[in-house]
């Protein structure tokens, strides 16, 4: 069985949605960020990015959310990558968008210390996310068709996204501005993914 | 004619190099970087992040390195994505790392501004780019096999990765601590995929 590798309301939970859709029984193994346990030699050997998430499959540990996204797509839960290759496109153009600018952005709230080292600089970049996280939520407002990204089926995008989004009001974006991004919440709230994640203390 | 809108030395060159892989034609066009050309209006109505690479496609504008190759790959020039499913996933896993961590953390040299706003914020950012440069290079360097990332033959993470290693020294990576770096730029240095792109002033 598959063990996935999370932290409740981290990235790691966007695979999580898409076993649920799926079905597929798999074991979450918790990692306490609190205390550090990403950065453990345990969790180190097991990836040494100290982050999540991370699967393991027959042929060895993955990382990366969106890798993971589509190999469990491309194994074990159909129907959430388009066929035609430039609706694919557009759903890993947003994919890639999340993880190389939205994710960084937020990222610069709690995990400053990643590029900078002075106290200062981390209260800048934090003091700034609310800014960068309100620009990249009005891009994605912009090219969402409703209720989802790209119309009524979700994609992996979408479950990629619904994890980001649950970061927003924490990270000071004023969803008032954003009525595409809350009916998103809202519908994909309702999935039984999602709401399954929740009960098990995934998403908080 | 595909349009591919591209700056020298940026991560636009990575689909460039596919193209050319590939023996497809294509419109190279050029962004004046240092005076913001890719903040002007005209360019804001191609791509309103603001980045580069965007492409024309008969379907409309696609913008972000890795969902530009994974389009590229699928429509015009195959052999650069495993056909096995994991090695695919190993592939993207790659990609996404580089996405979203290897070249944030150069962009904390030149775009610090993105995410914090203090004169000595940005100092700090900078400051710290050859310890997250040579971290990044650390990890590449330990999955990659040689003289590709994955063996003999170079995949999208490749062509990728090649831009980004071209980044290195002005980061401050210490290049003799990484001899698979080295043999990989080495052995992709002298593609004619690369070399096209030097010699039309791509890659400087």
């Amino acid at each position: 069985m598959m063990k996935l590798y999370y932290a409740p309301n981290t990235i790691a939970i966007a695979p999580a949605l898409l076993l649920n859709e799926g079905g597929v029984h798999y074991e979450a193994v918790r990692l306490d960020f609190p205390s550090g346990e990403q950065r453990s030699p345990a969790y180190h050997a097991i990836n040494p990015k100290g982050r999540v998430p991370a699967i393991t499959t027959p042929e060895g540990i993955l990382t990366e959310a969106g890798a993971i996204l589509e190999y469990l797509a491309a194994t074990a839960v159909p129907g959430f990558v388009p066929s035609d290759p430039l609706h694919a496109a557009r759903m890993r153009e947003v994919m890639y968008y999340l993880a190389s600018t939205m994710h960084p952005n937020h990222a610069h709230g709690a995990r400053g210390s990643r590029w900078a080292n002075e106290a200062a600089s981390l209260a800048d970049m934090k003091a700034k996310v609310p800014e960068t996280m309100t620009a990249s939520t009005a891009y994605i407002e912009d090219l969402m068709v409703g209720p989802c990204l790209f119309g009524d089926a979700p994609t992996l995008a979408d479950l990629y996204l619904y994890v980001v989004s649950c970061w927003l009001e924490a990270d000071g974006v004023d969803l008032a501005q954003f009525p595409k991004m809350r009916a998103f919440r809202e519908v994909m709230g309702g999935r039984a993914s999602v709401q399954k994640a929740r009960s098990e203390g995934m998403l908080t």
